[in-house]
């Protein structure tokens, strides 16, 4: 997936030329080891159909950018026709950052996807301000720019994941509700604090980001089978991201997946948007935490991780205790009733909960179901199954983490050759 | 647009070869030009990047295939660097067959998108029949076939319309609640009363077909500003067409934009479906005229045309009838209700009114517009335009046209070269 999906078509289709043909063929052999995995030269070959001397060519240059080398298990054959290349993680990292309502979290993965630095801490940014909130985040992100250069290797870019409205060509985000923030110059507020970064900054939706990091997830093993992906992410509020035809979709002017302001629960609670009956009055984790438990409860204690949090709710609801159970259907069914909406709409492949809704899926997964099936038109729910995911509250920093590599994926010339460079 | 969206990747990207990069900058230049309007080949060459010499080779090719001619007003300065090139309509043309509830109708268009023939008949299809319908369709369709052959033509595919849910790659429309229809092989059913055709047959919803259309309408002046459209179409049904990025969205098993059974008056009536409350019970053609009309009224009677009927109504509204404007109002609160909940999840940068709602759209567009500014939670509606389509009840039939001939666009060698083809 590549970001170019953000950027407007000036409407004249892309010839393609000799140099374009290079850089093109150089992106194709990068991005066919990642998606199939490590693969000798006779089989890039034979799975993309370009020639062998090119392919030695394309993969020759690749090594020297750093971005390939020669398979861990056979050093010492190099060059042998059967010999194994595979994508090289030591030189280039993605970075993503995310500034939530109740924490900041930051995560950067190689080239090959494996995640170098993970943190998340508590973090109560509508009450600690914008300021407060920037220069902590920008402290994380620095620790995993530095932890990237101490084992030689290069960030490429830092993409920040923000629960709100985001304008990600002006690097604005335009309205968070739930931090009561508007029209803050993220981009350059974070720019700024980070000094003169040599890489490049940008701002996106955390469930947009997530959506990519799912659509990794679920359509890795199986491009063909998932091709339509809906993220439902949970968290104080309640956000979500669209992948159709393989491509993440943002709308027309970036506000796409709003899901959280559905009005769902027409004889429902005020919202933090001043609207009545908003799906997040029905679904989010504040809804939940209201109908599960008391005040004073310390599950509801912001200044504990999410997850442990999450961990006393799932010990509770196995352990059968009845206000658990009960708020857990009964959010599981507001959830079925606005997933159907988004199933109708958009007749995802697979509709992933994340956030909360991931790692209390045990409970709300089969309401979820039996709504899909019930309020579907299309046959069998349009064929959409509810998966959970597995990335709990990294989605968002993972997706920011990739969509910083696609730049490299896209056009892998940007990273120049090495001077001295060896495999 | 493409048809490929529809179509399942594999996974590898496709790399460039020669062949392959030939056929590529062959379409590259048709597109232009269908995108761009007529122009000299140094144009061309300054537009797409491509050296002249290049293009010259390419626009001989087109021409000897008969797809693109030298302009008109230059004939006699063949060759000369400042003829112009265009589009020539003569040798293929696509046909768009829709079946709808209370109409037939037929439309082919040339290369350049200039309709041919054009033809819609009242038809109670539900009442009639699947095999009355067939065999009505068909015989417009072979109408529509024998007359582009008179005029030296070959049509290259028609398209099926249909208002309901559509399985495109197996040819079954598996579901039309408003015909009482279920499973139906309509592709080869129609394939048989077309004997043996030369052409593609396929089927495709109505509403995704109109949303092309619609693209095609909006999208052609100025196609960097408006990639994302959704087509909110009204008929006895209410259908939704999903263009995102550029690109029609069928969902992961075909059956996007579902929206006719959005649940937004749970206290409503009960639908076709057999649920209760759907979206199309309260702003179908049906509710507006059981609001707007007694039963008797003629502007009820399906045997005569749709839009002699509509032309009624728009005459006792601009007539300032009490009852009919207190019906349109009230179908127009409805309409925003539902699509609000639609722009919150898409985002589309137009909301596009199309078949009786686009016709009464002076009456339905202010509700709509307040309720996107009212219930959208991205500022200012999330840069939402709300039009009217001038297509009428001929959108899908021209969107049907429109896929039939993307295969040229896609790849201009499948139309062979002319013996003794001269520009």
């Amino acid at each position: 997936m590549s970001l170019s999906d953000g950027q407007r078509s000036t409407g004249v289709v892309a010839p393609a030329d000799h140099v374009s043909l290079r850089r093109h063929n150089l992106a194709v052999v990068l991005r066919h080891i990642r998606d199939a995995g490590p693969r000798s030269r006779a089989r890039i070959a034979a799975d993309t159909g370009l020639n062998k001397a090119t392919v030695s060519s394309l993969v020759a240059e690749l090594v020297d950018r750093g971005l390939l080398r020669e398979a861990e298990s056979e050093r010492g054959a190099v060059g042998r026709p059967g010999q194994l290349v595979e994508l090289d993680g030591r030189r280039v990292c993605g970075v993503g950052a995310e500034l939530n309502v109740e924490y900041l979290a930051v995560t950067a993965l190689d080239l090959t996807g494996e995640v170098i630095i993970e943190s998340r801490i508590p973090f109560d940014a509508a009450h600690l301000g914008a300021d407060a909130t920037f220069d902590r985040l920008a402290g994380l992100i620095e620790q995993a720019v530095a932890a990237i250069g101490l084992r030689g290797g290069q960030t490429v870019g830092v993409t920040l994941a923000v629960p709100g409205l985001v304008q990600s060509a002006a690097g604005i985000l335009a309205l968070a509700p739930n931090l009561g923030w508007e029209s803050v110059d993220i981009v350059r507020a974070m720019t700024e604090r980070l000094q003169e970064p040599t890489y490049h900054v940008s701002v996106d939706n955390e469930a947009n980001l997530g959506a990519l990091a799912a659509y990794a997830e679920f359509a890795a093993a199986d491009p063909a089978a998932v091709r339509d992906l809906v993220l439902l992410t949970g968290a104080v509020g309640v956000g979500g991201g669209v992948v159709a035809g393989g491509q993440l979709q943002r709308g027309g002017h970036g506000f796409s997946g709003e899901v959280g302001h559905l009005p769902v629960a027409p004889a429902g609670g005020r919202c933090g948007c001043g609207r009545t009956g908003c799906w997040e009055t029905v679904v989010g984790l504040t809804a939940l935490l209201d109908k599960a438990t008391d005040p004073d409860d310390p599950v509801r204690d912001v200044s504990l991780d999410v997850e442990q949090r999450l961990a006393e709710i799932t010990r509770r609801a196995e352990a059968g205790d009845e206000r658990t159970l009960a708020a857990l259907a009964d959010v599981g069914t507001w959830l079925g009733l606005g997933g159907a909406i988004v199933v109708n709409i958009l007749n995802p492949d697979v509709l992933v909960l994340g956030g909360y809704f991931g790692a209390l899926g045990p409970w709300l997964t089969a309401p979820l179901e039996e709504a899909i099936r019930d309020r579907v038109i299309a046959p069998d729910g349009g064929g959409c199954r509810v998966v959970c995911s597995g990335l709990g509250f990294t989605a968002a920093v993972r997706g920011g983490a990739q969509i910083s590599l696609d730049s490299v994926f896209d056009d892998p010339t940007q990273v120049p050759t090495q001077v001295g460079a060896s495999a």
